[in-house]
């Protein structure tokens, strides 16, 4: 009793792409500090950044069979979110499924779970995610859920949310919040552009964001050190 | 009362050569999906691929004392293995070790326990899968078994059994094993070749693998997104 | 009421640099084997090699405040060392500190939680040993304690010990006890020179280090391999 | 820029009390197998068993101040799901706040993270289920969102949830859902009753299943031992 | 292409309830420091202790097929060794297949992945030691090997080898060693008893052993403490 | 070269009874939150408390020698506080050692390391807090230093410093502040005896420490729940 959901909502590439311009740091700050995939998922190589539009998969544990499922789902800019439905470490994805995919427009793969042929995934440079990296091959007798809201690594992500991932990980912005997210990383980096020079420059952080009078009344205080 | 067994038998080189062409994956597969180490063995660097026959080491806790035993049963061709006999995170191996095995043939270390020196172990190109890198030393009071049947990470070794280790991690195959895979592998590898191309091309798996009728009856229903 | 001490002890910077030119694994042995952080302290790039006078800061759970606070207490040379209060992963310090405590010659950063913007960092070539690479945000609520014995990873650190970290990890040496390691670190260098050539040449540590009898007495024996 | 959603939906407690006769696996099994929390999460006493609606609470990294702001929502027969906007082990709960929320009409605790006086607790017969024990203070600065959707161990729990939880762990059911979950609970719980005895009296699953033959087509094979 | 083993050699009952009599700890120091199985493995209730002939069981992730399968091949005084061909912590095990294994005589359960119903299990007094207590259900899809040699938690266990397991964890004594290993349990035993006496009256260790010489050469000084 | 430090200082048995009588959270909370050993020390059983002067002992991964060196060093009230110099799960105390340390006043053992004989030392009720439960022995061949400050579980503890140990944890008291935190404990209490009342009673925390109006200015808002 697996459902496919077809014909779902996605993000316009052209927002896709300008989300994109930012890091995973900035977005997840401009949003609020939400939607941050777990830390436990890594790129396979790096320096890497990717952007696309969530296309969902649930997978049974040892069982990749969704995935195959998913990829006729997919549309250019695409980026594949899978989550297996308990912790699984196999290796659900691999070389042949990244070309089938790749073939397909997907840009990419986040996976709660683990990943092989990592030297063929990198030679083709194509961005990956995973909890491990584990050469452990898959069945195929379960299917599961594709294209339905999931949970994955602790985050809440809908078909055709926007996914960003880097070098510091993966987040997910709500596919209404997109154009809202754009700006305020826009900002962000703007006033992020003007601190940086003052504290290139050796001028303190106390100092530009007038700390120090907060950290007195917090109970912070100075002491000399006492000969050693 | 520790043993050392000498005069264990070994895998040919020349069949040790011809299964190190395939990764770990396609080994891992072309026997049956068994063998593979647990994948908390990491490579100290990246890409990488050895292949060799078997060397077993089982050291005590924070004691690297058999390995310097095993460096003396080494032939050219052996892939040394070591496990602890508690779970251990110490740097039981480095540069020296490294030269020193080296010098009698040794192609790699697997160790299910940690490393250290691995900017010179890097440097030397001395591939090591490793637990955890950690410069923590070791001490040389407890000797321990050598070329006898071990458990490491999880998989079960006998001296002379083939190990591959690439990116991916490391799969033992059993000494009398050893012709059967080479042979599975091939196949294994000139049936994906096929399938790449199809894939690479747009055609979609389920196609391919004729899954539609199998999903069908497992469950599989395709539904309308409904406004979101 | 937090504190933060001024006017520390430093270690002569060119007795940081003296022994900066060992490695983490040899520092640690010269010293008997004491003073490694924990090894799940990793570098977000390598090969990387620092040294640095400890500079102290303990930080509350997803809270960097106290890390604004010891950038102006940084001196050139100084290798910034923090811990949280209870574990955290949260990215405490992202390319902004990093530009800051670099404006004031800090070499690097010790970190037993996450960090951000690792791009960035590893563009700078600014180096990080952390727990995690996260992107999560920290607020500014809580001031902790600057420039006081801390325990980091497991390792007790006063300001202005020598912090050594390189690919294996990373190691502080005591104040009082800098010359004196600096020497046996040399000295084992020496040392291993000598062996390291003779272990090229194929000779075995077991006669290098008279291991023999030793072994036999502790209860080693060989024996013929049975026929499988 | 927190947010405190009031007169939110709820469960009838007619409907939660009749779910809260069914153990944790069996209503995770009839509604499908989803819903589980992950089982990190375990009782700090045992045997236990309650359910509740879900009252939902999400906390700042050692910083339980929202957990404050929830009391107020509470209402008789409510389940307080806290998690963390990022991983913490921190102790954010304990006597004084049981005494509290129990005065309120709250049945119970489930957090993905820590809580401390669990003797106390015990003795109070107030069921917590956490993913560790930790007796780590937390302070009051960051407000956190009370009673939006959250998830917490993975799963996603909206206001007005039923959350049932037990020796084996936490399950969710949707609110819409309650209704549909007991009925298929009694009837799996019927059909467990028969086949209990039938086992209870030898007979085996493989012919009260009728296994047989699909074991068969998967490729089960029966040999004879050969001699050790 | 799964195996079930028919035929395999057992340990004789009164063999095996002598060796019962002793626990993991001493069974595991009598048979020289091997055949632990790893930590993980927890009791779900305590005190117990149990003794049996290896029942071994492979199952694929998710998937407790071959459990069923198990029951046919058990006989009385079997206990069951389960592990999972890649880690898994899905709740393989629960009341009802308790039921049935208990019908044909087996006395407990070793599992390296998740069980449930332990409310359950513990009031049958159906001992268990697993990985995890987690609810998720299983699949029956993809049959495993059956009374073949196994690795379960780090050791490898073959059919009618001894399993003992206790508050302390669980231990494996192979076939052909039951009768040496009961001998030298027993003579642990007695030389404990009369250690313990003088241990309680006070004498020390040290002098017990007549470690104090060994000490002084391998270094061991003593000093009087400074003034704090 | 290990070292046994003698005639270290302790706190009167007065003072550690005193200090006993207050929970784990209670003394870490008085101390201003300072102290606490990490979480995954946990008892071997429940409920229990404990109260004793710090006797620490550093030991080798896998050697429990130093053990036995510290029973020597043992005063009525001593609490055995174990660290080991690199982390090792080994099982490095059970009921012989748990005989010789209460013949010698000991009343506990906290070790960062393993323990064995759980089921004898529970029905002996002598108090264990512990890493984890390994029936896996340690070797006598290297060591340790005894009665010198040690980090253990991430805290810094001295010969003489009080351990306080309960369900929910460690905490250390540095010996100068014992009489301070006894006071401040005191007072934590009878603050908490009120709050407990008006607490039960129904009353909210937001008014007791009136955090309406800072949670506002914190940005917390209130808003209706719109139709699900």
């Amino acid at each position: 009793m697996a459902v496919v959901v077809t014909n779902t909502v996605r993000t316009p590439l052209e927002l896709v792409d300008q989300l994109g311009q930012y890091g995973v740091a900035t977005i997840h700050e401009a949003q609020g500090r939400t939607g941050l995939l777990a830390a436990r998922l890594r790129p396979i190589y790096r320096p890497v950044r990717v952007a696309g539009n969530a296309l969902t998969c649930e997978v049974a544990p040892g069982d990749n069979w969704s995935i195959h499922v998913a990829v006729e789902q997919a549309q250019p800019g695409d980026l594949l979110v899978v989550t297996p439905t308990s912790p699984c470490d196999d290796g659900y994805f691999g070389e042949l499924l990244a070309t089938s995919v790749r073939a397909h427009g997907v840009r990419g793969l986040v996976i709660d779970a683990g990943v092989r042929d990592v030297a063929e995934l990198t030679a083709m440079a194509f961005p990956v995610w995973s909890k491990v990296i584990c050469a452990q091959g898959t069945v195929k007798e379960t299917p599961g859920n594709v294209q339905v809201p999931i949970v994955c690594a602790g985050a809440y992500v809908r078909p055709g949310d926007v996914i960003v991932a880097d070098d510091d990980g993966v987040v997910v912005v709500a596919h209404d919040d997109v154009e809202r997210v754009i700006a305020a990383s826009q900002a962000r980096e703007e006033n992020e552009e003007g601190k940086r020079a003052r504290l290139a420059a050796g001028e303190l952080g106390l100092d530009i964001y007038s700390m120090r009078e907060k950290l007195r009344e917090r109970g912070l205080r100075y002491e000399e050190s006492s000969p050693r």
